[in-house]
């Protein structure tokens, strides 16, 4: 029976991004630097007030699973599209990649999400959903064998925001773990955080085993602004959680260990899109090769900084090539 | 009346652009270098050849109307889109630049045109073109109150590949010309000169007052390989002639003048696609501008030089700020 290192299940989007000046993101009303759910109203009057933009495939948990194949990971991925153009460009982009995706298209209801990105000179990106046909994953689209086949199912945070998908999410949970294999979660975003924050306090406490999270959602989930507390709050409670913190690097943090991973070095950062969805592809495509954690950290940042070095969130190289001189040196080095 | 600096008549496409190895010319059978028109089996065949790719619109003279309203130009344009989300794209992007672009979508009939665009690690772009609704641009389509409007028509060679379409800009050049006012048009590719060689070389003795060409497709035009013979084949036949060589630079040509112009520096020749486009861009800003011909093929090489340091047929900044520094420093030069 085929295995696959890591299935993912998370929101199908399209990524429309356009570069903007500073003032627009006030101008137009937006939450800087946060995701944010806009209906089709929003989306007409947002899309018309930005600039000619580029359409590349996106949605965190498809980055991350574009991300592991990179690295020559084997990955698939649960998700929505319709059968409309930017279905089809988002099938075809994330199957070039070699990564399985076959959760049938829908023929009618809304249309393939679309996810409108602001880039602003500080590279930082602003994101407004529409989340269109991706908020109608239904619990009968999950292959629960596929999920079963999943070394580490990647959940993310985002799919909680809709009754029905959050319902699709547990069933491919609830396969993954009957199977015996791991459960890994991404915070996703400080406001679905809060959104779901009870709820996911009980996952942390049990379901969870490989945990990924920045900063500020961090701080949403644990309430507290400390970084030292947020690190305490987690420790213990899953197996292993990543504490990102961009340019200040990153923690790997199990019950006895913390091992600091640096940040790996960009000449210039162009645009922050898929920084944490790449940084969990390089640890999972470690993880599931049975890497020691710190290497699983390099790959992570190493991964993370290729993609804020380019517009679009999923990577423009090869990773394996990009991570062939970490994996050499650290064979090479003395097994104790 | 509103009066334009320039409309364009073109095939409205959006681009697809996948960054491939250099054999993958060769295993698909494509023409390196050249645009191939190809149909919906061919484009689904070499789509899924492809890897991932990002979509920008695209399309010949729109990219070129792009250029001029990014130089602070007025521009207008005219091509055909179907109302899907394709069509929707590329309406917003070339709206979004200024361009004015009314002619109706299609709701019915094949989807908007994609090329499906390979660029190879020499930076040359291999273009596969389903034309799809663009092939549908009518006679009564044509808005001609704006193509008389056009201080000058700038036609895309492309174009003439459907029967239909051409007779489409034949009624836009008609009523341009019967307004006094200019006709420009581009030779586009080399294979589509030796489609309409005779047509072409008939437009060029008496309907072209300003021809747009590279070397290879001056030498289909003219039937002959020889740089000095190519030019005198055309020189005195149209007002200005624009005849590009690449990185040697351009030759801007009338009946008793030969003006050398250098290609402008570029860091790193990405991805060709667009270069004649916004060459001409460029040098019709200036035209329309009342400035004289040296500084027009100044422009045209800065437009040229910063599409090809990227991904992607339109430029990422805003021309007439990179365009302020050339045309102080001719403003401030004493006036004879």
């Amino acid at each position: 029976m085929k295995q696959y290192d890591v299935v993912g299940i998370g929101n199908a989007i399209v990524d429309v991004i356009s570069t903007e000046h500073e003032d627009f993101i006030e101008e137009l009303g937006l939450a800087r630097g946060a995701m944010t759910l806009i209906d089709t109203e929003r989306a007409v009057e947002l899309y018309a007030a930005m600039g000619p933009g580029s359409e590349t495939s996106g949605g965190s948990a498809a980055n991350t699973m574009a991300g592991v194949a990179s690295f020559g990971g084997t990955a698939g991925f649960i998700g929505k599209v319709r059968n409309d153009q930017l279905g089809e460009v988002f099938r075809h982009d994330i199957r070039a990649l070699g990564v399985d995706f076959d959760v049938d298209g829908a023929d009618e209801g809304p249309s393939t999400a679309r996810c409108l990105i602001v880039v602003t000179p500080d590279a930082a990106r602003t994101m407004s959903t529409y989340l269109g046909i991706a908020g109608h994953l239904h619990p009968e689209d999950i292959d629960t064998e596929l999920a079963s086949m999943a070394k580490v199912l990647y959940c993310e945070g985002y799919i909680w925001d809709v009754d029905i998908t959050k319902e699709a999410i547990r069933k491919a949970i609830e396969a993954t773990k009957a199977a015996g294999n791991k459960i890994s979660f991404t915070l996703s975003d400080a406001f679905c955080v809060q959104r779901h924050h009870d709820e996911w306090l009980d996952l942390v406490d049990g379901t969870i085993d490989i945990l990924f999270g920045n900063q500020t959602e961090l701080a949403a989930l644990t309430g507290t602004d400390d970084w030292d507390a947020c690190v305490a709050a987690v420790q213990g409670k899953v197996e292993v959680a990543c504490l990102t913190r961009s340019a200040e690097g990153s923690l790997i943090v199990t019950a006895d260990e913390r091992i600091f991973v640096p940040a790996a070095p960009v000449e210039k950062v162009v645009d922050t899109t898929g920084a944490g969805d790449l940084y969990a592809a390089g640890f999972l495509y470690g993880y599931t090769h049975g890497l020691d954690l710190a290497t699983c950290g390099e790959l992570a940042s190493l991964a993370a900084a290729e993609v804020i070095g380019h517009l679009g969130a999923r990577p423009l190289v090869n990773l394996a090539e990009l991570a062939a001189p970490v994996l050499e040196s650290r064979s090479s080095e003395p097994q104790v």
